[in-house]
């Protein structure tokens, strides 16, 4: 173990104080509309450029491109799915390096949200990777949801029967990426080493966002704003809204990250994106603790045994293409991390 | 529909009342030894009968049967994993009947508790059922953990550095089941539709279970005490530890679940128990949908809209021959139980 | 490397020779019937003895206990589901050591062979362990199937248009399988590291299966007779027929295997049992290179290269609790058994 | 039941007639070399345009580029992975076609092949998807194998014993397939409803594979040759080779493939490609049923009962990021063709 080599490290994942020093404190505006929106994650002519230390104030359309209204609106008149704000270009950026995203503030654009059923989407369904022999498959549903944004509340309202209850506004983006790796490009459906559709709630304001950079400026995505949404989206969809979002940026230079991985001032965060879920589990497992071993200098058996006593594991989503599982660890159960300590 | 049939259900599931009031108030004492527990659950001699109503008091042993007391004490030590406390006979109990458990208290039965990592055994190494080739395997190691039962406190060192931290006591046990179907006598390191070692924090306090009844007298088993557990208990064990458990037992006649649930005033939870993990989502959020149709009447597609938005998904364990998932939904996003509209 | 330890092992594995000597070549014949069949693999009073070296010529009933005869009997006749002749005590068995099953000879038990489907079982249908919201399960059916001896040729007849074609009949045995270790007890429906209801066509004439006898006298049973199946049995059954069955038993002293394996003159196969099928194939994959590596000298690594080369995976069935694949590799790829080189 | 749908269909499927009378009997030849080998199946500039009924002779480079061709060749001279010859570019092709390809010749453009192990890829070992804390990684390695064109024979030569062997030739592509839907982009190492990195022993001489088109001329792709694989190829190579290889092309014009099937006078195939192989067995498993009940007229139970009797499953890669498995019937167990009928 070199402490060198960790020193820089935990440096560059706590602090990243160096790059921001010497970035401008500017506020790039973008309003992203149906013409401009992407489908996939991947290269794509910039549609504005940043520098590290950029606050960015940019709006994302629902992740039907807001195209569903009101009961009775098609779902054929769904022209894209989970349309991307974006590719911001990250001056500076190159491969190997790492791309920080705070998420400083989300508001719901609009004042309702909507969920849908459709057959072949969904984690205790029929769907198209996990296909099933039925009779008929279930029918197609819309759910429309009144957002009170002063009293932080939804309603939901059942189709079949008289029944309606109210839960609270918990916003968060489904989307959020860069470019992948491998010269790939990826449908704004999946999640993946990239982030993507990770729909996971913890990409909410208050979170930092590491991504791995695999093409110049990184190219970062995002979109599918959700007002709130239960652990797995089993059904296929969150409280579906239009978004306002507000970030800053920051880059690591030099240093990379496998999967995505998300740091709070009381958690560290590591992502785990792929199917069965009990792969996911790995990733996600392995990931914090080598993180932990890494930064905060405890063996990988000594943080193993420490997860498993106080660790979290977050089942975000089980219905997108991969499955996606958030391990965390308090930061109160760890040592400091070894670069206050030198 | 049948408001009728409905009726029935509800009423029993959450009042229980007509069993109760029949049944005397008495509480069993019983005291487990590692001359008493046993390695299985099924048919054995019952240790003691109790009638619905009935309280017990007993003790389990910790999941070594107490053989490491510290540093050094040899895993060969070890002569039966998870010894249970049982089993009891609960009188009337037929199959097709529901054992209703009220978990009343759970106290640590000493002042530490213990956790290990063997090879071949967690949920990020390789294993018996994920076996992978290795140069060679990670090493036995074993952790002791004082519990300060008065401040709730746990403190957890680590081996290969200087590092202390301290996390809370939250006891629950690890393995509660009532003989299996079929036939069947299953390890107590098996938890399944009878329960088992669901290794559940869910299995605490406040809470009741709801178990199928398979055999005359239900034949009920508790041990593996927990003090405290991460998500997934992914290393192979938690904070293990002898304990002390009050219960009080119910019946509901005629009435049968298919998977173990539980239930408190807030909260509805189905217990999903297989393997990969997408199936245990899969069998847990279909068992907790037809619940909440059943006894809330919510149609079945309402009901997976709400839970796809202020549903929980517990990854309790992933290291048991069986891996379990714990759906949950807040009873104040319901309607009202169909029994109390009667 | 120990080769003393690797002669006695593949001496033991291949030839058995010292215990087939002092055994008598004596023949046990035993009739099953409805009141003596069993639906569990585990304790139970044996039916017979047998003594190394002997052989057993007994019969089986049909999975259905031979309750479905003609079209339009009902499923609610089937008492019990593959009904178990046995168990057969091995006198000398010990824990730890191999019991050894010469599969002699199977013969169809009857004219005719039945298929059902019933929801809630199958590879491609909502069942209970991968549970589906669906609108209507499928609908029961069974299908019967003439079965010409002499011309060893089945006829299956479509349900519903006018259909008729023939396949070969290829006996095997479903269920075959000693008591389960720790004692447990597992219904007939179950394969597991004790063999069980595997549903292998590798289970037929020709073949040698070897189990780890976990209780004195190993209580051996079988059933679940096979006149031909698919791979991986999707719809939830194969031609269900009632068998006879010729066996030879031996007995390896002090050495045991973890999982089933079967051996002939041409292969090695090694079963791996579980779920999902990614570890079934996990324990069959290092079981095979394990066996490579310890009998025929190669290293891990050459092996599992070689397997990579020209091993084979047989996926034999995707609809019993467990999964089951079948790991070989033909002999001729090998260098000679170490045991041979002594 | 639309007689007149199923008649196009099977028309399409099966005879491809009317397109192949107006195409050209024409051979393109293409030399494929690292200049201009691409990385990723996805948009890129045509390397030549094809007409249906046209003849392609191409080269494919091995999975390394070429780039080990001795012991000792360091695995970082690897610049690429299964560099893929092409795209070629299909006149006519639109979205909603079905590439037709039928595979007529392929031969080992070399006298040798090479097989390896490199950490984080196998499968029964520690991966990128299924990561394991392990103490240390397993070592890389290569394996290199003399082929003998005219006995066809490959020779493997153990490296930590003294051993040989011969097996048999048996040439195919382990990567084949056409641009991705949703405007991706995916990595060589990759298959999925495109086909891709199938490494599937089934695309070989005498069959004919059909692929979805996506794009504008299909854009098909082909590398990764392979002189023979095990089952699964286990731990993460076949024989790698260079290949020569001839095909010819047809289109159906109107009719799309959810997933890659293949044909051939005695079978009907269906891939599903995906993660866990239980999801990849429904796919293939459904699809090949729909396929029959569609193109054959069999119930899609009676098509299930009848696959449970005499399909075959061929699992051929648990490697790559998805994995892929063949269900397969013989065409003498079916009806004649609905279209046949006509």
């Amino acid at each position: 173990m070199h402490s060198h080599h960790l020193f820089i490290l935990s440096c560059a994942l706590l602090l990243v104080a160096s790059v921001q020093a010497q970035s401008a404190d500017q506020t790039i505006h973008f309003h992203a509309t149906m013409d401009n929106v992407k489908p996939t994650f991947g290269p794509a002519d910039p549609v504005a450029h940043l520098k590290p230390g950029n606050f960015l104030e940019a709006n994302s359309l629902d992740c039907f491109g807001n195209a569903l209204q009101k009961p009775g609106d098609p779902f054929s008149s769904v022209k894209i799915d989970n349309p991307l704000t974006g590719p911001f270009f990250l001056d500076g950026a190159q491969p190997s390096d790492t791309l920080v995203v705070h998420i400083l503030d989300l508001e719901v654009d609009g004042k309702q949200g909507v969920g849908t059923f459709g057959p072949g989407f969904g984690a205790a369904n029929s769907t198209h990777y996990t296909p099933m022999l039925e009779k008929e498959p279930l029918p197609e549903r819309a759910w429309y949801y009144p957002i009170d944004a002063e009293k932080k509340l939804i309603t939901f309202e059942a189709l079949d029967s008289n029944f309606k209850t109210q839960f609270p506004l918990k916003p968060f983006l489904g989307c959020i990426g860069a470019a992948p790796a491998n010269g790939e490009v990826r449908s704004s459906l999946v999640p993946a080493e990239f982030g993507g559709n990770m729909d996971a709630p913890e990409v909410s304001p208050g979170n930092t966002l590491y991504l791995p950079v695999n093409v110049p400026g990184a190219l970062f995505y995002f979109g599918d704003g959700h007002a709130a949404m239960g652990d797995g989206e089993v059904a296929g969809s969150a409280v579906e809204v239009p978004m306002k979002a507000k970030f800053r940026f920051d880059l690591i230079k030099g240093k990379s990250t496998a999967w995505p991985r998300l740091e709070n001032d009381r958690e560290l965060m590591a992502a785990g994106i792929y199917r069965p879920v009990d792969d996911a589990v790995r990733i996600a497992v392995t990931e914090l603790i080598r993180w932990v071993h890494r930064d905060y200098g405890l063996s990988e058996l000594d943080a193993y045994e420490l997860f498993s006593k106080v660790g979290h594991l977050h089942l975000t989503e089980l219905v997108d293409p991969n499955y996606v599982v958030i391990a965390s660890i308090e930061k109160k159960y760890l040592p400091l991390p070894l670069s206050a300590s030198q």
